[in-house]
């Protein structure tokens, strides 16, 4: 098969496309032939040589694909050669096939074509696990989510507004937020010209966001305390802004807040299982309705990879940036 | 009443025994005459001057009590005049007579005297809402308490015990961490001599601790985020060691690791009295059988609150130092 590999870290030049050995699907995986796959910022990071794969995982980056099951390894039940699937993988989503455990697969929901649902398991699967299963965002709540037109972004807008929450984003561009209040967002703060904190106080009568899904880390540190309201809970999945930060432990005392930090790859099969089937039981019949829909900005060929990644590093997209094989 | 007043902020000679008003029940209050309160580190920054007591407070020092019920305000039922309680209070423990909402009552437990009593309910209310409401500690994990010898360190090894935690404690000397040994502590680190952070990785197999219950703040943070076992959880409720500190965002985030910082004194009366009605669900049976028990340093009048505090600031003291009135 193909895959996009990483000969040396540098620049998107390094996503070189060559020809490498399949992979074979292990006790409890399947074999995936890859239809699309989408760009992460992770994927990013791996390509800069930051973040390398972990143990045992795929050395190609990639963290999510759909696809078609082309094989089923010892083990394996409830699944079929020819199913329509979509994957959260652990690395490997930039290739032609992909081997990953069964319990991280999810059907190609209904009404959704099989490239788009590449869109969904990375976001929908990081959205769930630190919004919901962890920060307990509940209905009625004020929830912020940093970056509302990224991928995350406009996940996050569509599920906080699915279970009743007041949805506030921020987002650099006027058409941004634009799209932001298309998919439900309450709240359009253009960080570029305006402070979140006073306009989170502003909209919010001074009590502030119960919940916040940061990506900056270090740099929004201080201001997303400041910003949390009594008993808010901060979720920070990114470190764009810096990997360390001075916390106000006093403020957080005072409004009994919490901080949470999570990554989705690093973790156990077993965990990443659990969100999966969390997902499908909650988010799932959501998107089947169209109640919740995969934001797509592009398909660009994998082999293009290079062109993607750029895309993305310029911030102009909206949404995923899918990756697509070119049978 | 004799109560003792802050006339002006200062050292424990600020705290003046004097004649003041009686307080009156209001509705929903039960007024409690009091047997025994208890030196917390709040009252002392209070009698700095750098804790005021939240809007509606009785301006007096004093976080808990114990004692009997000597009238009942309007809309109080469950309680009678003469019963012996002991109570959560958000201030005016340090006096003969204190009005308290029901819902921060509980009985004094089977076996335990009226004046002993006094040494629960800050501890014990601290205890369960942090370390079990919010950081969820669970059977068979290891628990990492700072200040083993304290009055929330006595009752968090016990507590720690009682739910089949592995609890390991730091204190400043061989005498105190002797004390922690004899209430259940399995890993005794003596901050003095040794790096907690290193003893507890040796003593856990590179682990860590699954929960921190931290009263340091600042000075601690980036050793607590360091001594946390992959999902651990931080629960910071004192900043003896500073307000602000850096915190390693990259590390927590590796971890999948969540700090919390709550204090108890500014909740509203609700959340209080869902704590305390959690305690007197959980906690008591433990003290009913003798499984925990109230660790009373010493007993000092309440007229000598100045001592009290003495003692308490000079940190020689194992437990909880009690202010008994003397009728």
């Amino acid at each position: 098969m193909h895959a996009i590999t990483i000969p040396e870290p540098g620049g998107p030049e390094a996503l070189v496309w060559e020809e490498v050995p399949d992979p074979v699907p292990g006790e409890g995986e399947v074999l995936v032939e890859v239809v699309a796959g989408a760009v992460n910022r992770a994927d990013i990071l791996q390509r800069q040589g930051f973040y390398n794969p972990p143990p045992g995982a795929s050395p190609y980056p990639g963290l999510e694909c759909s696809g078609r099951i082309a094989a089923l390894g010892p083990g394996v039940s409830g699944w079929a050669v020819g199913d329509e699937v979509c994957a959260l993988l652990a690395g490997g989503g930039y290739a032609e096939k992909v081997a990953v455990p069964a319990g991280q697969l999810l059907p190609v929901p209904e009404g959704i074509t099989v490239d788009q649902a590449a869109a969904l398991p990375e976001v929908v699967c990081t959205v769930w696990s630190n919004v919901f299963m962890v920060a307990h965002l509940r209905p009625g709540e004020t929830f912020l989510v940093h970056g509302g037109s990224s991928g995350i972004g406009t996940m996050a807008i569509q599920l906080a507004k699915a279970v009743g929450a007041r949805v506030a984003v921020t987002a650099g561009t006027a058409e941004k937020l634009e799209r932001c209040a298309e998919l439900g967002a309450d709240i359009l703060i253009n960080y570029r010209e305006q402070d979140f904190v006073a306009e989170l106080r502003e909209a919010t009568g001074g009590a502030g966001a119960d919940v916040i899904l940061d990506n900056m880390g270090a740099k929004y540190l201080d201001r997303n305390v400041q910003a949390l309201a009594v008993n808010g809970r901060l979720a920070i999945i990114g470190m764009q802004g810096g990997a360390k930060g001075e916390l106000n432990i006093g403020a957080l005392l005072t409004k009994r807040a919490a901080i949470s930090a999570t990554s989705l790859r690093a973790r156990p099969a077993a965990e990443k299982a659990a969100i999966v089937a969390a997902v499908r039981e909650h988010v799932w019949p959501l998107v089947a309705t169209g109640r919740v829909r995969p934001v797509v900005d592009r398909e660009i060929p994998m082999l293009e990879a290079a062109a993607a990644h750029r895309v993305v590093e310029d911030s102009g997209h909206i949404g995923k940036v899918l990756l697509v094989t070119t049978d």
